[in-house]
């Protein structure tokens, strides 16, 4: 029987020595043509970590994200949380910049930054064990909400977003092992996104998402200032009910064109519906129920910025999908912007009829910080 | 309450009349820049379908993949099997190449093929029901083997890769819908790769691959010939004691260096190890129990082309990852070249300290075919 350690007593410290002079060469990276092409459209471009906003909200969505919920272990008060935001800003600080986290166990992984971003977000429950006021509140109860507890709630948010979901997970693992000894994972939620910004129903997403950020996004004053909310729901699409709608119907429900997106009373995806137009015999050409028409925000201070990811978890024995959106919304204020037009969609969205939400979550996204600083500092100080 | 019939009926056939004249037109595809970056990179590549061998073996590995092994209902046999490969042929065919399905129910998915292979594989059951001798059979069992029937055996596989996860998604969806009459899922194994080549315990895979795929990979003669086998092994890694382990005792675990993947004994990846080095205590640099040297196989026409995925299925309330390798192995012979490569890593793989083969399965690939022909045909004719 061999056992580790003698083995690994045996010659390791020899052979490493021995070794100690090699310089790293750049042989790891002389990769085929097809593999550098992906590397050079992802691996080496960072986003920035300091700053007045958090990355990962306005920041062009990366290709794959996991959030992580955690629940603060009891008896975790502000003192520690104080040590916890300290570690994980520098944990985000270094990784997303390319550089290994301290005492990084696998350093290589860190060199390959892919445009890496760790958000943070507070849920109620953190602010009730650091003594504080909450600014954010669990949201009201949607009729056409079907909650499950293990996609719902969490104390504490870590959004880690990358190009390469090898990045995503060596940050998910440093941050988790600084996390581990304030809070348990209470859930993960991985999802993808296309490059075309199709969603697994074919929809194009992020159609007349917020663009005045300053007004619609980030927080004007008070300790939330240049900070945001984000509303995390998962949403469940019953794909095999919905593939055996025709294309017809499946537009008037959306109130969008599927092969470009435009509204159905307009040729280009970005045209403004008409939602007053009315067809031959009178009815809507945008009907009261149509997706677009219930979501529909005139007021670009009132839009959200949605940041949805596709979520895909496997297949049952009679293959039908696990899948869905991990619908990520941003917003300056819940009750304002976020809370009237779930109500809408609450109340007569034709999509609920395939699509339900079975987890939801909110969070106070603290703003940046600067070098030196730390998440959470002008809440928690 | 609105009922979903009455509404859809109501203005929707007019809707789509006024609209039946707009031309499809590209605002969809106006994306920002870092968008469109990703989509050169990835999204307008085709794999060809046709030929001698089937893709998704040789061809340079995409982003993620998904493995789904499929158990034939009672009562398929070769009549109703060779029905369904030539529906599964046919999907392939036009998927790969950029073109929806037959009966596709979102063609908008299909546009943007981000180089998707769909790679067919019969195991031991499939030859049953067909009346056929297998030329695969299980493995023997190996000692470390700790196999989970949930990620083990199967009678169809069904490998899809692509560089994009949300092509992979539609056409996995196309796919299971024309095999379920046929065939119910066992099991779904969904991956992903990284431009750099690295594995989630920071190594470099692919080192050392067989590169002589006539002789390694492809099957000379038979209703084989043109075809391979391939073997997949579902590796779970134990990330968390793996990284209590210095840099030094890992890198004598694997007879590499992390840095840039260099044998012990030499200074860059590809270098040849020297197995028969030592260091001034006498002990081998390249210990006997090292991954390396237990893996090493020195007749090329022995090797064995792998193209392995990672997996990352989340973290455990304490947050530990259940992570590991779908470790893809393709072979002209299992018995000749998987088989005494595994038996030499059962018995004495420093490595087996931290991974552990939890599910396994074994499949005849068979070969490509012309247009018009179908997947199978030189095995079920």
């Amino acid at each position: 029987m061999i056992t580790r350690r003698g083995l690994l007593t045996g010659g390791a410290v020899t052979a490493a020595g021995a070794l100690a002079g090699c310089a790293s060469d750049t042989s790891a990276r002389t990769l085929d043509v097809g593999s550098l092409v992906r590397e050079v459209a992802t691996g080496s471009r960072t986003e920035p970590f300091y700053g007045l906003h958090q990355a990962g909200v306005a920041t062009e969505p990366q290709a794959h994200a996991v959030f992580i919920g955690f629940d603060l272990r009891p008896g975790t008060r502000k003192e520690a949380l104080v040590r916890l935001l300290k570690l994980l800003t520098d944990d985000a600080a270094r990784l997303t910049q390319g550089r290994p986290a301290l005492a990084d166990t696998e350093p290589e992984l860190a060199a390959n930054p892919a445009r890496l971003t760790c958000t943070f977000g507070f849920g109620p429950g953190l602010f009730d064990a650091a003594g504080a006021d909450s600014p954010v509140q669990p949201l009201p109860r949607f009729a056409t909400d079907r909650l499950d507890k293990r996609w719902s709630g969490g104390d504490l948010l870590v959004q880690v977003c990358a190009d390469d979901n090898v990045t995503v997970a060596h940050a998910v693992r440093m941050i988790v092992k600084d996390a581990r000894s304030f809070a348990r994972v209470r859930w993960t939620q991985r999802g993808f996104r296309s490059a075309t910004r199709r969603n697994l129903m074919g929809q194009i997403e992020g159609t007349g998402n917020a663009t005045d950020l300053d007004r619609a996004v980030w927080i004007g004053q008070g300790p939330l200032a240049g900070g945001t909310t984000l509303v995390l729901r998962r949403i469940r699409m019953a794909l095999e009910t919905w593939d055996a709608v025709d294309r017809t119907a499946r537009e008037f429900t959306i109130g969008r064109r599927l092969d470009n997106g435009a509204p159905l009373t307009g040729v280009a995806e970005r045209d403004e519906p008409d939602f007053a137009a009315k067809n031959r015999l009178g009815f809507p050409v945008i009907s009261e129920y149509a997706h677009i028409r219930r979501a529909h925000v005139a007021d670009p201070a009132l839009r959200l910025l949605r940041r949805p990811y596709n979520y895909d978890d496997g297949l049952s024995p009679e293959g039908e999908p696990d899948a869905g959106l991990l619908f990520a919304s941003y917003q300056a204020d819940i009750d304002r912007q976020f809370v009237p037009i779930q109500r809408m969609l609450a109340e007569g969205d034709l999509l609920n009829e395939w699509i339900t939400t079975i987890g939801s979550a909110v969070f106070a996204i603290p703003p940046g910080c600067a070098e030196g600083g730390w998440i959470g500092e002008s809440l928690l100080s």
